[in-house]
């Protein structure tokens, strides 16, 4: 069984105990509520465009980490819900504090709905998350409720931290490599740990397996991070979706440039020039190659996709095919750019 | 023992383990996480007032619902450190979406830090809140902690349901009292009916018990809510903290106003007139009278504090002294204006 295979049986049964979610666990007398959590989907429109939907990554991982630990995965299904919701009431609360106006091409929630709405909006979405985790108390058993709600929640404060971190960021003229790493360690790493790790936590499986999930998914999210930053100044439009070299012109704090910076040569001196980047974007692209930024960013990239991987091969495999879709989809994941 | 004495010896404990979980559970790598919410809190002051810390009135409610029920109050304590971890956190997220400047005589934590990053302290003190919660299955067994987060993330949803229309209420003109009640009812009553509830659950109580405070806790909310908009007309500065007839300057949608709305007759007429009210306050309170407004939210309040009491009295016992704290507690919070 192929991964294809596998998305095709399971995202369908997911999609629809996410609806049901939403349609039955959000109270009967909040009918906008329900509403807003549809818009932010995409649910609303009459057809839904593969981009709106999501990747829905953190759900294949999830469910497909309980197989490999000999789990039942429609069991585990409430869990993979419970992860979609985080990442989503995540993105609804970070497209405000970051001021996006798009998502997926869509206008984001607050800019139809309005700030206060949608801060509410994810907080709602934060309980529904909390309670789909703790549903696995009845599907499975209390204590894999109890374990992987507090998985959950240690996650949360990961997430945050990381956050906290990235607005931190925008204010701050230095910015070290460790600082970076502890961002996204938070932002993007901590919720693929943990979809490895409760994976294994609802199949019940052993410490090991559960440290080779969550060492796997921190090691893809940095791995992940990294080409993204790559792709932010390397990339095409075709594979970014965004004008190509755009990080170097918006002065995103990326790891290339926060590498590049520390160095305090050419590139250091030319970026922090006044007046616009964008003429300059040339020069700005030879400077930062002539320090290595791109090399070191892919040597980064490349270490934490070999630790992913390597992560993998420690597991004690209860379902071969499950396993070779975990690796198919990480390659997808990791190598879209090359 | 007096209410006096429970709460001498029941919060500097709850305090104590408050204030640890800040320091232990959000991970050391955050410390700028640490501190706003210490500012929120108001413990980076030398000298902490009285009026930053809050009243403390749902961690008392679910403490001494646990003793009445028969259950050691020193083992619910994280869950009374959870329910003050939520009611802070959607504080901090109310502040913004009602743009309040000032709370408990300071600055809010958005005025001080930015909204990007108050929005993110909020969420960081949501998952502190749950992980709190989480911990009664290490204290008690995993089925109390299971149900008990349960019960927190059911009360989450009511909580941001009545956020949802408190906010939709804004851009309406016409507002049901149907609708007031369900928004109370989320707003306000929830969260009191949760700190009831699970101060039962933690006691493993009987469901009679946990049926008796979860009404108690309703019915005191809605109670608490009918006097506080009776206070924002009737109420004098000494009462309030705020300027008296705030409520009828300001069009906040309250019990009596948008009873003597329904009314379609002077006061509805004279309210809608363009121009301040301010000159018009002694007028527009004589004409609110007119329609019986007072009287109608003073039999509302009087009946919802008859149906807290009442609610109380059908509570198999296990502590008397607590019992009689907690009806001395309810008289506090409900007769403060009397």
């Amino acid at each position: 069984m192929s991964l294809d295979q596998f998305i095709f049986e399971m995202l369908p049964e997911f999609e629809e105990d996410l609806r049901n979610s939403v349609l039955f666990d959000v109270p009967e007398s909040f009918p906008g509520l329900k509403e807003m959590i549809n818009y932010h989907f995409g649910w609303t429109e009459k057809t839904v465009s593969k981009q709106s939907q999501g990747k829905q990554v953190r759900p294949m991982i999830l469910l497909l980490s309980s197989m490999i630990c000999g789990g039942d995965w429609r069991k585990s299904l409430p869990a993979a819900v419970a992860i979609e919701l985080i990442h989503n009431f995540s993105l609804i609360h970070d497209d405000i504090e970051d001021q996006s106006e798009l998502r997926r091409g869509r206008k984001t929630l607050w800019k139809v709905y309005g700030i206060a709405q949608a801060i509410n909006t994810g907080d709602a979405m934060f309980s529904l998350a909390q309670m789909n985790m703790l549903k696995l108390g009845n599907k499975i058993s209390k204590t894999v409720g109890f374990e992987a709600s507090q998985k959950l929640n240690e996650t949360c404060l990961k997430l945050t931290g990381g956050q906290y971190l990235d607005i931190s960021f925008e204010n701050k003229s230095e910015i070290s490599r460790d600082e970076y790493f502890i961002m996204i360690g938070g932002k993007t790493a901590a919720l693929l740990a943990a979809s490895g790790e409760i994976g294994a936590i609802a199949a019940q499986s052993s410490n090991n397996n559960r440290l080779a999930l969550r060492s796997y998914g921190e090691a893809l999210g940095l791995a992940f991070q990294a080409w993204d930053d790559w792709l932010g100044i390397w990339g095409n439009e075709e594979q970014t979706g965004k004008s190509a070299s755009s990080d170097l012109v918006t002065g995103k704090k990326t790891l290339p440039i926060l590498y590049a910076m520390e160095k305090k040569g050419d590139f250091s001196e030319a970026y922090q020039k006044e007046g616009s980047r964008k003429d300059r974007l040339e020069e700005l692209i030879n400077l930062i190659e002539n320090d290595g930024a791109k090399e070191y960013t892919e040597s980064v990239a490349n270490h934490y996709t070999e630790m992913a991987l390597l992560s993998l091969k420690s597991l004690n495999v209860k379902h071969p095919d499950a396993y070779m879709a975990l690796v198919e989809l990480t390659n997808l994941l990791i190598q879209r750019n090359k």
